[in-house]
């Protein structure tokens, strides 16, 4: 006889919605590959009465969310609500309390609470499972967990939020400003209504910390240096091609001197890497590690389609048996790394400073890098038609973070700078 | 108490060796990973007194390959001799009758006997693993079996070798000939002393046996199509570059109306598609499938460090517990599909005739093109230097693959053409 699972979905959104309409019209041929029975015994939703493309029976609905964590015949409860607080965190963390395994989309959720629900999930002997949470279909977290378990990784990055890559992309392709492809993502169901997390960085911080835990066998982390794409303009993205660079958002991860950096800002990379082919709203991981050297995993990102793939292959890794760690090794082996400070960090870096064209300018420019103890590789400087000022673009060679900052702070205080000096940090790898 | 599993490590050329050493050094922390213990209880190999950075205990070493099997305290049996005959099928047949896991890199053997061999492991309820077999180090059958369970594929096709492609790269690259490069990559270890396999297209038409196993859960088809890359020259090197394109050796699988076409051939790709960028030894795998859109695994294909991997990765998911079915579904549910020929798909086709220098010869070859229902899309003369004959390179519209080789037949039998023409496909996927 197979064992049978009895499910609770929680949530039923466009991701919920679409999840249940593919476990219904896919679970025999899931049964048959798991080799054991699952059910979606119980809902819950914000809303009974809304209109939806599927049908709920008397008996699968649940009216207050709280009832689910007791009910003693759910096995699994699937949390498609979203937020690192509220109903969410209550859902979750009283699942995993009751025995019940959790499968979850929410990386805010994770990445703030993963050690402690982790813990839980241990000590009761259920699994939590969250590969929805990273880079929607790029199956990233059963990968390491599983497929790369050998590796020793020291550096894991890209591209792991799909509306500001759709957003850059789209503003290097088509030249349009950051506003109107921001109104186009949002159009064409790219973006959210209030895109924030995702063009602050703030969703691929999330990200990140999650990774850094199961790349590097760590606790979460909360030190991390988050910029986002807002301030990126069509001037920069024309500069970068005439230099031969495209600008991605891009998050990284690695371990330096024993030491956990996590970074998540605009970056040039080249547009002969790979990382640069990767346009829309796809995502992409790169993992560096020993034995296997550079390994690349490539897929969409978001939206219900992609999210499902991931939630499915979560919920068949629990119908498939065994209790697996969250963050793959066991609370007690995890380690706590002390971090580093970007700015201790070396890059090669994209300047920009707009300057009142006066005589001497240029000649201070270079002398305040140079003092500094930065040294420039090349310079690029436009006038600006009909305006009494100009643009100047530099490209240091590999320098101290802290002292370009440096540089930076020296140069704003300078009379004939018009605008904040502007940094993105060039990725040769 | 965590449970122990006795490992028998059989071969020990530069995989096995590399692979001994590895878990040694990394046992406690897999121990950790996978929560259970193991040891490397025998160790077989055909010479015992060969000079190893290594040590073998004296009771690890069994001199006969065939007392492994009846040995009652063996549970996992790994097979690193290769081949799809003599010791390593007995080996692995029998290992799997007495109830042994096996982990294999056999590609030949899995791609041959797979079928067999995965009704005796059902049978028995152990484990057959064969991560290494496909790709290296690239984690595909993992992540078609778990990672992309949810996934109904349609179609699996990349870079399966890194030897061709290391060459096909290098030919690009260096404008070397086909010959030196060959005898470059066996200098660097990218090719073996005899890469037949590797060239003609044997050992990617293997993996492309197995991926369909995988992606369709049918059994293993001996039908396909395979063609390698003894013929390409440095002509048609730099022709694709002109019109755009890349030669890479591709293998493809993929079910249309309800047939399974199989194929490997050396295929024009064009050069801002991501799969021409995958250069050197490195390998590539492309998943089409819903709902999860395009999907890409990229990393080292080859090497003892990519195969220690993927081996490891087998190793572990046994550690781990739980039996899973070796072609991710149950035997009684796989399928048999029809297959279908090369000649009835449809494609846009790289041409190129040599042929002597006289009037109206490309009249008579353009009037045989649109005879045989080939229509042409673009046409590239250019004179030999100080010959009486010129190449011509046709690139077609998307026709169907009979009618073009029904043209290259005709054409062949011409008076003015000097040499068998040659068909390349290209994929614009």
């Amino acid at each position: 006889m197979k064992k049978n699972y009895n499910i609770a979905l929680v949530g039923l959104g466009n991701i919920g919605s679409y999840l249940f309409n593919f476990l219904m019209k896919n679970k025999n041929y899931l049964s048959n590959k798991n080799n054991s029975n699952f059910k979606i015994a119980y809902i819950s939703a914000k809303s009974k009465n809304k209109k939806r493309n599927f049908k709920i029976k008397k008996k699968q609905w649940i009216n207050n969310i709280r009832d689910i964590v007791t009910k003693k015949d759910i096995d699994i409860v699937i949390e498609l609500i979203g937020g690192a607080e509220g109903p969410a965190k209550k859902l979750v963390f009283n699942a995993l309390k009751n025995k019940k395994h959790v499968v979850t989309a929410n990386k805010a959720l994770i990445s703030k609470y993963g050690d402690q629900l982790s813990k839980i999930a241990e000590r009761n002997k259920v699994n939590l499972e969250y590969e929805a949470a990273v880079c929607g279909g790029v199956p990233i977290i059963r990968s390491i967990k599983e497929g790369l378990i050998a590796n020793k990784i020291n550096r894991i990055y890209g591209i792991f939020n799909g509306t500001s890559n759709y957003v850059l992309s789209s503003m290097d392709k088509d030249k349009t400003s950051f506003q109107e492809t921001i109104n186009k993502a949002k159009n064409y169901g790219y973006a959210e209504s209030n895109p924030k997390s995702d063009i602050d960085g703030d969703d691929v911080a999330s990200k990140v910390k999650i990774l850094s835990c199961l790349s590097f066998n760590s606790f979460l982390n909360k030190n991390i240096h988050v910029e986002g794409i807002s301030e990126i303009d069509n001037e920069d993205i024309i500069n970068a091609d005439k230099l031969g660079y495209k600008i991605k958002l891009l998050g990284f991860s690695e371990i330096l001197n024993n030491r956990l950096f996590q970074r998540v800002h605009p970056t040039l990379v080249k547009k002969t890497s790979y990382i640069a082919s990767v346009n829309g709203v796809l995502n992409a991981v790169i993992i560096d590690g020993k034995p296997i050297g550079k390994n690349i995993i490539q897929g969409e990102g978001a939206g219900p389609a992609a999210t499902t793939s991931a939630l499915v292959s979560d919920i068949s890794s629990i119908l498939r048996g065994n209790i697996k760690y969250p963050f793959a090794i066991s609370n007690d082996k995890r380690k706590k790394f002390k971090t580093g400070k970007i700015s201790d960090l070396y890059f090669s870096s994209y300047i920009r400073l707009n300057v009142k064209d006066k005589y001497g300018v240029l000649s201070d420019i270079t002398k305040t890098f140079s003092r500094n103890k930065v040294s420039i590789k090349r310079v690029l400087q436009s006038p600006y038609k009909n305006k009494k000022n100009s643009s100047i673009i530099i490209i240091t060679h590999s320098s101290k973070d802290y002292h370009i900052q440096k540089t930076l702070k020296t140069l704003a205080k300078k009379t004939y700078i018009i605008k904040k000096p502007k940094l993105l940090r060039i990725e040769n790898g």
